[in-house]
């Protein structure tokens, strides 16, 4: 009997993610007048507050630096529905007529469980069971819930409380000479654990939430990152590159920065001061 | 005599496919007023309940996430002429000032027919017939003519359902080392059947509809998805990514997710309820 | 002495080509009332009947699908400049306002003649004449001079008269490994006739107008296709796909799909007709 | 002691260029009425007039086809600063309210010297010169001040006074296999000198322009080809696409094609007529 | 005890960086009058005149030519959040109304320390430490921070007093094959000092500020440039492309050029006049 391949490791998902990034139209506000623009900024900051505390998730406000946009609106939510509803709550503003999206991204939460797929893949079979069997298939779904459960806190964060916020999406190289989907799982598990082995030496640095946007969007994964020293960023991201993980098999997108913008310091950006 | 060497499989194709995506200009829309926004929204139901039952065909909408998009409207009809009409008919809509499309697809329900193409080949070898002979020709175009009979359903489907929507548009390789367009029609044949199994375990959770669109669009196939969980989008295209047809072969261009969007919810939607 | 190596096959040109293609203001059209619209038509007819039987051509429009476009205008002329005046012939119509031009393409008509060229470099070569003398030059100037006027109507064709139409630009690969303009004549001439044996098969289904625009597009070749069954175009170009001249030479730029508009027919449209 | 490897060749530049193109807002035209038409034809006419003969240099004008844009200018200039200025006095014009620029091009006219340089290099060293030696260095820079002083109608040249201009920027290839920078100097002299022959058949049929945009576009040089036959451009660039520095190293980005506009013959443009 | 691989080359950081470029809304402008132009332009030296000189760093504004922009400013500051206030002090101008934003790039000024990170990494094994222990790390910290004291004046520049300006950004490749990131570091150190040995043959010709933005933008670093001759640029550059470390590892992006525009010669550009 021919032993099936393990190719996919498992994967455990949490929150719901959509940001999309709004480039302000400052000549159209410059001519709104102050008492206008004190009611706008006023009902952003409302919605901010009602957003930031929806009954199940957060959202967050960034102030975003270039051209690609200004402003960057996160919200985790238990559903893509939600996501959306939040994201019309602000087109619904009167002040979205003074903001236009540039750009978005929409993923789940997620965790790359390697280790453990290849580990439970192996006691299985050392167990007797058959890889197609029911019994397997229970155990197995199991197993995965119950880590799910154990791992609450990671695949349903709270967005990080730092200064810097960084986001960019990558794929794994499907090349014609490196492909990433064409490896052993060992290999790749090896990999994946040196990788992570870098993460592991900024800990306290810096704060990653990975999520996974196959079927979502156009790239597998996005990347979000927080610290409260940007140049912590630089410093993770370039070690990593020397990472055959990603030296050999990561294609990255674009990249963005900027700092949190807590509601109470919306108005004090449109002064011109970046608190 | 040298025997002529097989290398396309057979297609079987049904519905005439367009879809179009809209942004909404949520500062315009906000502006109108109640009363306007009603009448607007009541205009674009009537639509919808129109275009839904076509003689012939089918169309829906779908709520999407992110800026690439918010409203995308898909038809299946008898013919490209038909998947026009419905298009302007939307256009001519006084709505039409509060959208501006964005992107689009054109293409045909396509069953590719690996299997059948192979073993009919070969069997009409058997048979002695010569492929270039007129028996050999009206024999195939027979056999292929009432196969497409039998797969009526599966070439003029309804829209399946489902809550979540996915699609995205893809390619065979065409690469320097790497090109599916080189290899014998046996290996195809081979990878296409493997790649299928995977699409089967997920039976029941997920609906797929793919259509072909060379000549017609710059992908060469576009793949609907319909699924009650957005999650097993995710599992499922991952999955077969490690598959060698895709692995090795696949080409992806965007992604675009959503949900469906009865025509009695669209109102809820404006108000900021994804129903 | 060394025997100069023959690479460039000759080419006949015909028609220079200009193409454009428009996408409708729905919202500024729906708004202009019933008796401006229809003298905007009635104007748009009015130039679409000049330009079709200009001294020497032929123009046509095409109702295009998909986000790209709405209309397309074809114009077959003696001289850029002609091709040009027709262009702005339109844009100075007030119906301007309603469209922009989204899309444009330049080519001549072009024959290939790898046979041609193969064959008589041989038989000068046989006749003893040498490559660089005058002689030469002067007979093999005339032989594609007088080919030329043999193939008048296939270089100075009239635009078929079927009711789908099918345009996309193509190149011939010029890869790191793969790489059409390192291959010698001969291989190319064979490749290029296995090609033009598929297109054979599918002569009375499809008509085909190949344009050369190395100098004056982007891509090096455009591809005009009519039919009366979409689905032929899909065939064909999918049939031809394993062809080795495609395989592992062509790539493909956009491809536009749309019907035959009649400048009668043209009121309809904007009705919702597609007819 | 090493001898150091020989690997730039010399380059003379002469005038800076700037080219822009334009995209016409014909609505906008049509609606202006013929007396203001009238006069801002004249401004743009005055302002040609003037261009066309700046104390050094030289303006040109070409009516381009296709979407990409209408209306090109081309500044031969003694800086960039007045390519700027030039550039700056047309959009002073009120005439700018009914255009809008779609491309530019920046670089130096420039002569690739490598037979110069081979041979100077061989010499000096047979002279027993050392290349790191002031001597060395003062005699090189004195020998291609004097060659571009002999160069001078070729590296400040007046605009060809031809019917047809074509434009298209190109680089070397720096591919992971094939690569240009990588290539000894002596082979790329002798492709350069292949490929200057291929030019050279042409010559009296077409005037080529090259110019070098390294530090100051996207691609590395810029082609302006002038000819009174546009066919002639085609079949240029088409047989130079099989010789090996084309067809191995060449890669090459968007091609533009149009005629040249002189001053008096723009209003005609306007009505219609290219002249 | 396997001996750690050393693989990444420490870095210095200084000033962060931010450049905006806008294109200037001629016909706008035209039409604004002398006296709003005239206050329009004050307000604008105003700002640059405050900008030029904050607390800590820098800020300058360019005249560059062709399609991408008109204006670009750069701010060198102690912080993102200062570059993001320096942005929104412009933006706040009621000149914005007569500019858009096209491009930007976010950096932080960075020296690479190839030569030190391997020679100290050498000398401290010598020394007997651990690369894993505090006293390793302490003492590295230690003598980096001491480096970029000693450093100062190249990671907090001041804009260099040149006449021309050149931008570009730039990856090191991540190819299939030639991969910068898989190679040892000493080999990457023997290409970094052969690249670097280029630039100071043109020291006095030309001043670089390199700056790196790895997790900040689109490309690895950001290559300023500035001299009082634009060819300085093209020789320069031509030359590094025959360089290993360009050649065969470096991927450019698009390239900006221009000249320093003293606030005081702002209103002579407006007037068409470059000084």
């Amino acid at each position: 009997m021919e032993r099936p391949v393990l190719t996919v490791p498992e994967t455990l998902e949490g929150w719901a993610v959509l940001h999309e990034l709004f480039q302000i139209d400052w000549p159209r506000w410059n001519k709104a007048g102050a008492e206008v623009q004190s009611g706008l900024l006023k009902s952003v900051e409302n919605y901010l507050q009602k957003v930031s505390t929806p009954s199940a998730g957060e959202s967050a406000i960034f102030s975003m630096l270039g051209h690609k946009g200004d402003l960057l609106l996160l919200h985790f939510r238990r559903s893509l529905e939600e996501c959306k509803e939040a994201s019309i709550g602000f087109q619904k503003l009167p002040f979205a007529e003074y903001v236009h999206v540039t750009q978005s991204y929409v993923s789940f939460v997620e965790l790359g469980m390697y280790e453990m797929t290849v580990k439970l893949h192996e006691e299985f079979l050392k167990m007797g069971l058959s890889p197609e069997s029911d019994e397997w298939k229970r155990k197995w779904r199991t197993a995965f819930e119950e880590q799910r459960d154990r791992m609450k806190g990671r695949v349903f964060p709270t967005v990080p409380d730092n200064r810097y916020f960084c986001f960019y999406p990558m794929n794994k190289r499907r090349g014609e000479q490196k492909n990433w989907y064409e490896i052993p799982i060992e290999k790749r598990q090896t990999m994946m654990r040196d990788h992570g082995m870098i993460g592991r030496k900024y800990s306290g640095q810096v704060t990653q939430v990975i999520t996974g946007s196959i079927g979502f969007d156009d790239w597998e994964w996005g990347v979000y990152l927080f610290s409260d020293n940007p140049l912590v960023f630089k410093k993770l991201i370039y070690e990593m590159r020397f990472d055959e993980a990603s030296a050999a098999y990561a294609e990255f997108g674009p990249f963005y920065i900027g700092t949190r913008l807590k509601p109470d310091k919306l108005a004090a950006l449109f002064e011109g001061s970046v608190k």
